[in-house]
């Protein structure tokens, strides 16, 4: 089988590094030059190819943003692929790729959701085993042809992924939760500690606890001022239950209700006997 | 040297882990019977001593909440002690400590903080390089007797710790933008999500990211509320300056302010520029 990948940053470099055994060939498509010469330096993938590569391929994995996502599956629809084409997209928000992605080729589209990545981006953060032991979100399964299907799940397993059926507005309004509200709270409390008048003596104290807590602030600006844009809703409501639990946290301090605290903390405790 | 370390839970255990052989003898104390007992079966010190054995000890470590050693530090004042005795406490808020330190022992006193800890707690947590390469902040170290920051020195240099000088006012205002506060946005970030009827599906999404993001939340409810209680004044202005942060997000999302917010996130990716 002919691989070809579109967008050679963390996640679709390190999905070449990952399948290059599996696949006969696999073709690298970016934009940025840089980023295709990097893949080839890096043997991410075996050549560079453009648009038309698609038609000569078996499965294509879109891995760029969900803007981008939606654009180029418009273009595929108007390609010679082969019928049996599986397209793989692992755009971060699920529901508005599966609304606009054209109808002549909604059966090769698997719309899936890695739960893998890290703070870094670029062909030269791509790691072999990024998606090793990670979820991956499928979405609408039903709406996948029978083919398709078992290609991506195959490939999945090769990937050593534990795969999760969805719905695709679940998908989105749990990623709101689990990743997206999570960045803004990163960042808000980077630029909290930033704007501080002694904030190097601040950071010189920092411990394990605090770089965790700011680690997603290392995170592209650009790619997830769009995650954030195509998930605007749900990303809104799960800031809401956030600031819903830091303001009755916020008052009983204030008034002194250490008992209450308490329960509310041990109440956060068992987070992690669901986990 | 004879050194008493005053609670053995993962601070002090660790503390007696690291320095079992630094020390002539390692005496534990601790109200927790079972504590002692486990103490003594993983090793941590040679033996079990009660609040006397400070008088026949060169060191002592109190390795317990803030109220804990304002308390102790009382009683140690009313011991026929050795007028050398070291003193060093790890209390996470200094200026309560310094304030209420009995007179008669405040050259005895090396007020510290070590930035380091596990989510766990109890002897069972103690790791022997729990302050490997950690930062030791000793606060208005010219109170303390020359020969006592001497011992405290040599100790925290034998721990391999980074010692930083520090005004109390301005350690307990570091700490609660570097620590506490981030243990209140973890608490709200796990309470946000087990409010959802749909909790377990969306944790089964989980990622590193929000690991990181919830751990802080597995810390231990009561020794958090004292500390929090103690920092209280910083901790409200630090969860203010993080809320009027998220605040400011949540407003750029809610108006499509996307370029905005792209260069709010570019000024939180430098918190790693001086970190």
């Amino acid at each position: 089988m002919v691989c070809s990948i579109v967008g050679l940053g963390l996640m679709g470099g390190s999905f070449g590094l990952a399948m290059r055994d599996y696949f006969e060939k696999i073709i690298g498509i970016d934009h940025n030059e840089n980023h295709c010469k990097e893949a080839i330096n890096l043997g991410l993938v075996d050549e560079i190819g453009d648009l038309k590569s698609i038609e000569i391929s078996d499965v294509v994995i879109l891995a760029i943003p969900v803007k981008g996502i939606i654009k180029i599956l418009n273009d595929i629809s108007k390609l010679n692929i082969k019928s049996n084409l599986t397209i793989i997209d692992f755009g971060s928000t699920k529901k508005s790729i599966i609304d606009s992605c054209p109808k002549n080729i909604r059966k090769n589209l698997v719309a899936s959701h890695p739960m893998a990545g890290t703070e870094y981006s670029g062909p030269s953060a791509a790691i072999a085993d990024l998606y090793t032991n990670k979820v991956m979100v499928v979405c609408n399964i039903e709406e996948s042809g029978k083919e398709q299907r078992k290609v991506a799940i195959d490939i999945f397993n090769k990937l050593k992924m534990h795969i999760k059926y969805m719905d695709a507005n679940e998908h989105d309004r749990h990623a709101a939760f689990i990743s997206h509200m999570p960045h803004i709270v990163s960042f808000s409390i980077a630029n909290a500690v930033l704007k501080q008048e002694d904030k190097e003596h601040i950071v010189a104290l920092a411990a394990g606890g605090f770089r965790d807590m700011s680690r997603l602030a290392k995170s592209n600006p650009h790619m997830w001022r769009d995650i954030f844009s195509e998930n605007k809703k749900n990303l809104l409501d799960s800031i809401e239950a956030f600031k819903s639990e830091l303001k009755k946290a916020k008052e009983m301090i204030e008034n002194d209700k250490w008992d209450e605290l308490e329960e509310w903390m041990k109440m956060g405790n068992n987070l992690h006997k669901i986990m």
